[in-house]
């Protein structure tokens, strides 16, 4: 079982500076580039059938996000899915509002079942849903109802289900591989009214997913915690600089933090417990 | 006829946080999803004809917006509003540019007259289009030749002609139900020097409605008045403070000044004018 | 050949704001319209086929930008360019991304077949593409391979090719009209550290050659000189302000600046080489 969480692949993160390919909604785009910049990463955006793979076969990581799912992108998606199987790169998918549509609904069925992915990052809603539970999604945020689901056990749930890395985000944070659970408790509320901080994690863990890919001293568990903590913290320092002024002040704050966050920063801010059973 | 405009409707915004589906332009979509966080609603996107119904059945209100219209989303917006209809939600409408393209013409007609509206809110350009007047559309801002127009009467005809409340934003702001006229004047012209605002304040008025919708002590008179002014507002305070700064700068401060918002602001700021004939 | 940058562009650019089409990407869509008010000009965004050429018809410059290009938008950016063609008004070319995929390449050609460019704006590795050089582009940023070209030579021999003034932008910036060759030295590294800032400096350029296509006094060589100024400079003035702070605020920074910008202050910060051979 994993003991610890190797803070340096942020350092090597920025060393690397890995070529993303996103595929996501058109309402946090700009806001995932310029997190996946800010963090270390190099975001390109491509969703059209007949490029999609070709840009895939570019980059590094795969993040598909389903924010405003539409039938265009549908076939993309799956067609980039596997060809980023083909070339062996991580997928990180974001499930965002599973559980609210039959679309989104059948549209992650499709995706689960015909590419391989290497994370899973939602909320506790959306992973229930993917877990076989009855849920309440409404919308984009956790439904009330869901909230006594066991998020650790949720998220275990669905990882030994689809050999996949799991993170839910949420108040407390979990990542596990079905195996070691991490859970992260950094954060402020006020993080959930900015439109997208679940959306730019998504996109950073891609970044952090196509360096732990390619060193032997990282995973993916370390690239969704890294990821996690990355926006969990950023969103602490610009609290204690904006909190006060406003929610248009406190986005770009993250943004600022993101873009001078370091290895030690991380390391000494976060909040992490590792759960042994 | 109404006497008074009911500021306590900001304060039961936040309390509710309904959740507003919004079909809306991908130039502005970021910052009406922000702004509607801002003023303390809940918002979602959803375009495609598979799943917006299901979206706006579980949403509390609807807020259509033609700014980059595009085929494939026309029968979706119309799908969406007579599911609102169904469903009894407000359905607000904001014609980006009626008056400026054969298909955005075309389309706000359809759309008119296969959907009840809750309330349209445009400029004097596009109103004056849905009254039958003859106008010089330009773009997305009203056209000089168009400022002569009556925006009181344009108004009053609109309202009548739907049976639905109207709002035209511009150096003064009117809105009526037809009967009742109010006359708002705040404001700063640096406003227009940002994209977007237009359409966040009919993403706010969204939620506005949604809460007016449920609470006898409201009507949409108050929530169109009510987003306007949070808008005017936030701008007068954002200038004060970035006014000498910048248009980036002040953007960011109209975010924080309508995340502040409260009725109290709005009591103390509104100038208003109630037309009695 | 042309001697001299007039600088009075900018100025003449404010009293004129003309109307600028722009068909662009979703990632950097708000930012290009946001660029464009802050500039002086006036942005409208369309592109469904059944539209984008009444729009084009009623503007003064249509600005092309395939950073997500996809099947609907490719007829009418074919459409948009013939009207624009026909009506006399100049269109810009941002070719993003020319050389990472086919149908980049191919919309590439069939754009620069179908309709008559005035200017082309890229990097190094998309107009080495064009030029016929074999390039290793990878996504958005230029290939370290292809930074060996001379961007002067690329210049010339596209502008010749096709007839236009290409803008090559990078750590140095290259314009030419074939003849004359402009290389300017302003901006800072951190402008590549947010997403759009090409995406944006095309979308002003639209509005600096709108202005220039009726003045006599002035031509798209002093077009694209000053909208790539305009974005180098304002890089100068926001890091000088926010470059210890973080992306977030430098981006917003940036727009302040151009929000700000004068034909004295480009005037007086601009590093310009006119280069005679």
């Amino acid at each position: 079982m994993k003991q610890t969480l190797n803070f340096s692949l942020m350092d090597k993160l920025r060393e690397e500076c890995p070529l993303v390919h996103n595929m996501t909604n058109y309402v946090t785009v700009n806001d995932c580039a310029n997190a996946l910049l800010a963090i270390g990463g190099s975001p390109i955006m491509s969703d059209d059938e007949a490029e999609c793979a070709d840009i895939t076969g570019i980059s590094r990581a795969l993040v598909m996000n389903i924010g405003t799912l539409n039938q265009r992108t549908i076939a993309s998606m799956i067609k980039s899915g596997k060809k980023a199987n083909e070339t062996g790169i991580p997928v990180v998918f974001d499930p965002v509002g599973a559980g609210a549509s039959s679309l989104r609904n059948e549209t992650t069925k499709d995706i689960l079942s015909q590419v391989k992915i290497a994370i899973i990052r939602g909320n506790l809603s959306e992973l229930s849903y993917i877990a076989g539970l009855s849920v309440s999604t409404k919308g984009v945020d956790v439904a009330e109802e869901d909230m006594n689901h066991d998020a650790v056990a949720v998220a275990k749930k669905v990882a030994k289900m689809y050999e996949t890395v799991v993170a839910i985000t949420g108040k407390d944070d979990v990542v596990t591989d079905g195996d070691t659970v991490f859970v992260l408790s950094n954060g402020v509320s006020l993080l959930s009214k900015v439109t997208g901080t679940g959306c730019m994690t998504s996109a950073m863990l891609g970044a952090f997913a196509a360096v732990a890919c390619e060193n032997k001293d990282y995973d993916y568990v370390d690239a969704a915690a890294l990821a996690i903590s990355s926006m969990s913290i950023a969103g602490e320092i610009s609290f204690e600089k904006y909190g006060q002024t406003g929610t248009g002040s406190f986005h770009i704050g993250i943004i600022d933090a993101l873009s001078n966050m370091t290895a030690n920063i991380l390391q000494e801010k976060c909040k992490i417990n590792i759960v042994r059973e």
